[in-house]
């Protein structure tokens, strides 16, 4: 190996953390809790966005941006919404900088002090339903479907690369509607969506439900969730999706004639994803060896390794690899040839390994020879001596097959972690042994959610809305239950 | 007209406010300085992005992404730097906020003051080359050829809608070079980059050259620039490209081992171009009426209007647009068909011709028995009756013709609007009653410089790399001057 990872088995968390900064993903930068995120780790992030943002037009929205800062006496509009968001922020407080007089550097000015502090955004409800307000005056406003691309800043005690940042990447979609219905659909919609994108291309698969009322969104009457399962059996809240009703509409005076020419407030939504996606993805799938990519999200799908000893024989190599190229490039298959003199082919095995690349292709004077090509896969590790004469049809299935045992792996290893209790006891064994989704019933209310997670650490992930409806008895009080939930520890 | 601009010829100020927020492009938000970029104007702003990404990929750029907030202390340690970008900012001074002990809101927190301040970046030259220290050792680590989409935020006193807001959204590209050739030809790379950019796609002519010392940006030993000339005869600085030199390295202390195994400094470039561009394709194109777009960024390509009074006549309409949306699709063009109910055929007329749809077609039950259709471009206001039989080639056609006619009119334009002058009596009189681009000789003093701006508010845009190198006398002082250099007024 070109650089070791700590071994999962050994230390998780301190093979995530070796594996997101050697894998060139990202790292820490000088300013406590915000990361740098690098070239092939962002690489990774715009594959997510590209596939979003598409998802998010088919489905009818459109992109805008709103300010960075928001006016603090806006967070004390809602009442929930100042509890959970504006507490831990980034408070700019003055305008300009002058120059130490001792001659230093430089100092804040005193005399720039701004007359209301701004907050950076932790999320943008606020600021954009002040600016609603101006949009919205009639049902044939509405909907407005829109999304935005940003960064936003909450101020973390305890950070973690990608998983809990003080600044991160999202996208938050904030639509407003004429209907409780329609809004509620949109809602669904949205969940939908995410968990659509987290299956199909993460290949993460993901159990979509409701939060309870101790999770919630602040600010919202229902969050859905899409929540996934990592390898070290905790759970990963990977996106969600909030039914706001009318609060932030109340909160902004946010009033429109609707169709029966009365007067109502609007009915608003919020979703959104981060770069915390970033995180299940490299959690769900790596290993020891380093990062395992689904093919739909790698920065390119295919590397190419030259095994040569005389410039010759690279020089028919080359010639042949144009060949190969092209025809990949026709399929629409991402290849980089990696020919540098400056790296030995096993230092180059290791490396790309390390960045999951999905098939690494190695050719070298005895193949050209044979006319084959050594084919690796990263998900399996299984190498092979392929034909070169169909070699694009032979990659492009295999990417396919790449993606599906990705995803089948994970869903298995799921299907393994997942348990059913019926009584505490038993739940308390199975999460301190075995992890995973834990699902049982519980009699709905906030106190005894609170007591199991004052016990145990474990919090409900959500009420999910596929699978059986079985009722019945919570298994801490005993009370009535309509369904099981998920429980697990969790990210 | 559904809404009134004030003619340009009345108030051009006023003019391009009115069309920017009639336009729904952007408008000023709750948050001084701050503007909300509208869908209509995003959709815009994310046409730019795509093809200047694709632009900076081709020449072998990749994106990442660095922290929003940097420390104060970074502005201090490159001298020119710090006087040019540290002092009007925002300044980030806590990090929490708590409820106010009267009841009344939130308040800052004052036990949650920073150690050191954090600014939130003006441009991230110094937050990158702390990072870039650590990513470069050897010559093999270079180049780093880094770009980053990102907000920025300049406290500025005087802001209007993308031209000049304390908040904007940019592209800022920083390379590490092993040489200062590499570096140099990196800066110029970039400028001509942006300069096809500007002219294939805005369809806006500019003048690629030097800015004068006093025009450059804070830290950089040379700074290339894009100029382009608005209708009202004042100069847009369009896009920049910075050779740094080896003072970000310095300042950084970012050293590397060169080929011959020598200790030097990296020497780097950075170039940038913002939402500012936005205010460079308004304000080039657009006319009384409305916005002008070229059809290669323009949300929509073309918008179908049907003319009807039953409902009958529009099902048969719905069916006619149907093929032809499909025909136009398959070309690549974008198309936005509006069968709305609620508004009238004439009010939709006004409102596409204010947005800047480059063609509308008219379709109504005459046109059906005839087979043809009314073909209006936005850039002349001609209307012809076409036949539907070739429909889709007469729009690729005309969108082609249109993006080189809008191109060709600002070319016109300036060339009317570049004057040649010998003295300074002359250049004073040029810009008080002709304005534009002012070609004259200059000692290359920035005394002189000073002294003619502050006699005239007039600035040297560029030293132009193109045109004839004609030797001559200082129109102010006499003395020898090289080239003419392009005086001009500016936003």
């Amino acid at each position: 190996m070109a650089k070791e990872l700590t071994p999962r088995s050994e230390n998780y968390s301190q093979w995530y953390n070796d594996l997101v900064v050697k894998a060139d993903l990202a790292e820490n930068s000088a300013v406590r809790g915000c990361m740098v995120i690098k070239p092939y780790g962002y690489a990774i992030w715009e594959k997510m966005q590209a596939e979003l943002d598409r998802m998010f037009k088919e489905t009818g929205h459109v992109n805008a941006y709103f300010p960075l800062f928001i006016p603090k006496s806006f967070f004390s509009k809602e009442a929930d919404h100042v509890e959970g968001f504006a507490k831990e922020c980034a408070v700019v407080t003055h305008y300009r900088l002058k120059n130490d007089e001792n001659g230093k550097g430089v100092v804040v000015d005193p005399d720039a002090k701004l007359e209301e502090e701004l907050i950076v955004r932790p999320t943008s409800e606020t600021i954009i339903w002040n600016t609603y307000k101006n949009w919205i005056q009639s049902y044939r406003d509405l909907p407005l479907l829109i999304n935005q691309w940003a960064n936003v800043v909450r101020w973390e005690m305890r950070t973690r690369l990608f998983l809990r940042t003080a600044e991160f990447l999202w996208q938050e979609g904030h639509t407003a509607h004429a209907t409780k219905q329609e809004a509620v659909e949109e809602t669904e919609r949205m969940v939908n969506v995410y968990g659509e994108f987290a299956e199909k291309f993460m290949a993460v698969p993901v159990i979509k439900g409701a939060k309870s009322a101790n999770e919630r969104f602040a600010g919202a009457l229902e969050t859905y969730t899409i929540e996934a399962l990592m390898q070290d059996g905790k759970a990963l809240q990977s996106g969600t999706s909030h039914f706001l009703g009318q609060n932030f509409a109340k909160a902004f005076d946010v009033r429109f004639t609707n169709r029966e020419g009365k007067e109502d407030y609007v009915w608003a939504t919020s979703w959104g994803v981060s770069t915390r996606l970033m995180g299940a993805l490299i959690m769900a799938h790596s290993d020891d060896n380093g990062l395992v990519l689904p093919p739909k999200l790698a920065p390119f799908e295919v590397v190419i390794v030259p095994i040569y000893r005389k410039d010759e024989q690279l020089a028919a190599i080359n010639d042949k690899v144009d060949e190969i190229i092209d025809k990949l490039k026709a399929r629409g298959i991402s290849v980089k040839y990696d020919n540098a003199d400056t790296k030995k082919p096993g230092w180059k095995f290791a490396e790309y390994e390390l960045k999951g690349v999905p098939v690494r292709l190695a050719l070298g004077p005895r193949d050209l020879e044979n006319g084959t090509v050594e084919v690796a896969r990263r998900d399996t590790l299984e190498k092979n001596s392929v034909s070169l004469d169909n070699i694009d049809q032979y990659v492009e299935d295999l990417l396919d097959e790449i993606q599906n045992n990705i995803f089948q792996k994970a869903y298995d290893f799921r299907a393994a972690s997942t348990t059913k209790v019926d009584s505490y006891d038993e739940f308390k064994e199975v999460l301190k042994n075995k992890g995973g989704f834990i699902l049982a019933h519980w009699d709905g209310t906030s106190e005894t959610e609170q007591k199991i997670k004052e016990d145990t650490k474990a919090t409900i992930r959500c009420i999910p809305f596929e699978g059986e409806k079985e009722e019945g008895k919570c298994m801490v009080t005993g009370k009535p239950s309509s369904q099981r939930v998920i429980f697990a520890l969790a990210y």
